[in-house]
């Protein structure tokens, strides 16, 4: 597949400055971008590459202004990221697979309810009691266990795992080695220090529009569920742990953990590998810095950093504070010195 | 299916106050119970929740006093916790898949041994000279590597990979994504910086009564084996490195980690996100607050927090102390001034 | 298999001290081992075992001088480690099952090209277009995924996913549960917080001789590709983001993550759980400490400690002081008072 700058402009409602038949046929960062390659400018920190770029097409703000000649064709638009990510999905949809059907050597138990139009790969099992949505996608080795359901449009990337009775919206995107709905961390030891498995038989519910990362773990509630809002994204090796509920468009980068019983708000952001304590409650729109580690709730709009978690204020003065801690010590060891003489 | 208070209170040798044919079928947290549903109040914390609950039956403790009429009907028992974790078991009895027999598409190769009265589902794989114990259940897409052994009554959910050779006990429950045996993290650089790779041809040994969260790592040694004890509980995403001993009864909690060839006691409990470094030795009853990284080895009883890790006393009183840190700066400068006028 | 004191010697150009004819059949830890193991002293700190050790046969260093009497067999080498490592290869190549062939069950769909010499577990699923090089192991329940390439000589075990269109190279080992090639995480907000799925339509590419842990994560990028140099070593449950660059002979221990867009130079030693901010770069030889916090990029041979990252001294010096800050802080009371007191 080729497209001429002209083409891409009018599909963007953009507007072309330079060669409207300059071809196109793949993306590229503006760094490393090749001839016949688009590439977008967003960031200003970049700015300085649209003049070496060797890509033929470069997607610009409508009101940036080359101060060095440009030897790119530009497409002028509203917002570049914006108009990339419209190529991107365009270009997605044509070059990603797109099986359908039930492959020989899967097994959909007879008791299971599938929809129309799905597909399920080979070497994925669909338990009884099982509701799979239509134009589901299960490709192989997936798992998805008695009663459970998947909802419309939802996509179960190779080895993701639903244990029985956990229900999975519409539009969801699950990636290869998500676990849904493993026990929860659950014992009670007795008075020798062995300890007793508290079962678990609750379930994880998980709203539409909600993506889940490879190898990102959300363990089922002991009574209840475990409750993922309406399009929530968590990034790869994510634990969420029973009886956690994530409030609707909040997102979590790789690594970070929400201990049992938990409560985050809608709207959060949350960074890598930030750990979140149990039994605690988090309001909406809170920013959490990567490695922050929270061992109490916090209120709405809420931005914190640091183990334990501060505002993100003071934990940047307390940085600062910190490097020159050694260099303290030595002033509060003279100023001892020099009262001593004085005495 | 329903019970009555009473039924339930003749089970948990309990006693009934209110209404002994108030009928249940289901579990649900005080705060969120509905009618028809059985609760519990365990926490102080929760108390005020009893007066509002729409639960039909609550269990409380025998000396426990309301304050305000309460609705509920309440069963009195010592622990309320316990009791509810009985009902729990119950309950889970009644409701899991039970699945037994060998499943159609799954391959046992002629070499396994396999006991009586086991479940292998579809798509899983035992190699040759793997020994199956009675009563185990593996379920789709798990592996069971050549000459690996699994005890009686233990479970591999969907998807477990044990490597061969490795040895997993009785009653153990290995989640999903769980990974057993992989090889240590073993290399050695050359001159150029180039690095070669230590064969790991030890194993994984895994105690009775183990239970091994979702998409944790439990790699096989360089040589004898990597030990986890009798009754260790660990969490999801828990990295456990080559020739690490874990004594038994020991808890960890997700994403905490053990680097290769350290020494864990018993009894010991690991908060989440716990690092521990290699090749050193942890004492019994240890206990590790979130978030801890450990660098060096601590003795029994011993109770730590923070990065490098020390004392749980001590880090409370060092993070009060740095909260006043920008303070402190002034304060010193201020005395600077002071001594310097006074010159 | 059992060999003989003097034909290990041969074997490692070493010299024998002791028993030519000393037998050995295992490798055993020097403090663990019995009659019948061959063990290595290559950690001075493991010196007073060799007194007590039961080995049969103990590796040393040529310059090796005993201050008691020793027991076992000495074999004298330049580098006991390298020694040993000769040794596990030799028995690894004996041990290591060596599976070759296409298994019954198995799915290597009809437009997939495979080399001489492969094995193919049964559920592994081989998609369309999908190419395989000589001598590669896909063990059971793997999946690779549309046009996806695997080079000669690569182990893929039990339930490695590589998406469709990445790349492996040769003689590279990824241990179960590994994800190569989910998709970035990347979203883009509107004006009423509900995030938009950015397509990710690039690949992962692995050069050649790496090795990836059990559960590690390696995202697709955005476009282009997210790329792992020659020689990586990544520990299990590590991140890596998409768009990310890892130089040649990098290695990286469990639980470590990599944020999006950022480039790692090579020859670089990052600790377990480390965090590493996106869109940074990264000199050559870096050497980061377990749990370190990277902010920042850093030059060419940084050695850094902390979160945030700090140079390894002012580290050390920082938690030096840091646990005298309570001291601190009375100390400057006291001054403050005297003080007082003069005026």
């Amino acid at each position: 597949m080729q497209f001429t700058a002209d083409i891409i402009a009018r599909h963007l409602g953009g507007e072309v400055e330079g060669q409207g038949d300059a071809t196109v046929f793949t993306f590229a960062k503006i760094e490393e971008a090749k001839p016949g390659a688009i590439t977008f400018l967003a960031n200003p920190k970049y700015t300085h590459h649209i003049y070496t770029t060797e890509a033929s097409v470069v997607l610009v703000r409508r009101d940036f202004q080359a101060e060095h000649p440009v030897k790119a064709t530009l497409i002028r638009v509203d917002d570049p990221y914006t108009a990339l990510a419209a190529l991107l999905q365009l270009a997605q949809s044509a070059i990603r697979p797109n099986p359908v059907g039930i492959e020989e050597g899967s097994r959909v138990c007879p008791g299971a309810e599938v929809g129309e139009n799905v597909y399920i790969g080979s070497f994925a099992y669909v338990a009884d009691g099982a509701r799979i949505g239509k134009n589901v996608k299960i490709y192989p080795q997936c798992y998805v266990g008695a009663g459970a359901e998947i909802g419309d449009d939802t996509i179960l990337y190779p080895g993701v795992k639903v244990y029985h009775g956990c229900r999975i919206g519409k539009r969801c995107i699950l990636h290869s080695g998500a676990v849904i709905g493993a026990d929860g961390f659950g014992f009670a030891p007795d008075a020798q220090g062995v300890y007793h498995k508290i079962e678990q038989i609750g379930i994880v519910e998980i709203d539409d529009d909600v993506e889940i990362g490879a190898n990102t773990t959300v363990d089922r509630s002991t009574m209840g569920r475990t409750h993922i809002g309406r399009g929530v994204k968590l990034d790869n090796l994510i634990q969420i742990a029973h009886n956690v509920e994530v409030g609707h468009d909040t997102v979590m980068a790789s690594q970070a953990g929400v201990a049992g019983s938990t409560k985050i708000g809608a709207n959060c952001m949350v960074g890598g590998q930030v750990g979140i304590a149990g039994h605690i409650t988090i309001g909406d729109r809170v920013q959490f810095a990567a490695q922050t580690g929270v061992p109490k709730g916090l209120p709405d709009d809420s931005r914190v950093m640091g183990s334990p978690a501060m505002p993100i204020g003071d934990y940047a003065r307390m940085v600062v504070a910190q490097k020159k801690l050694v260099a303290l010590m030595a002033r509060v060891d003279k100023l001892e010195h020099l009262l001593k003489d004085k005495n």
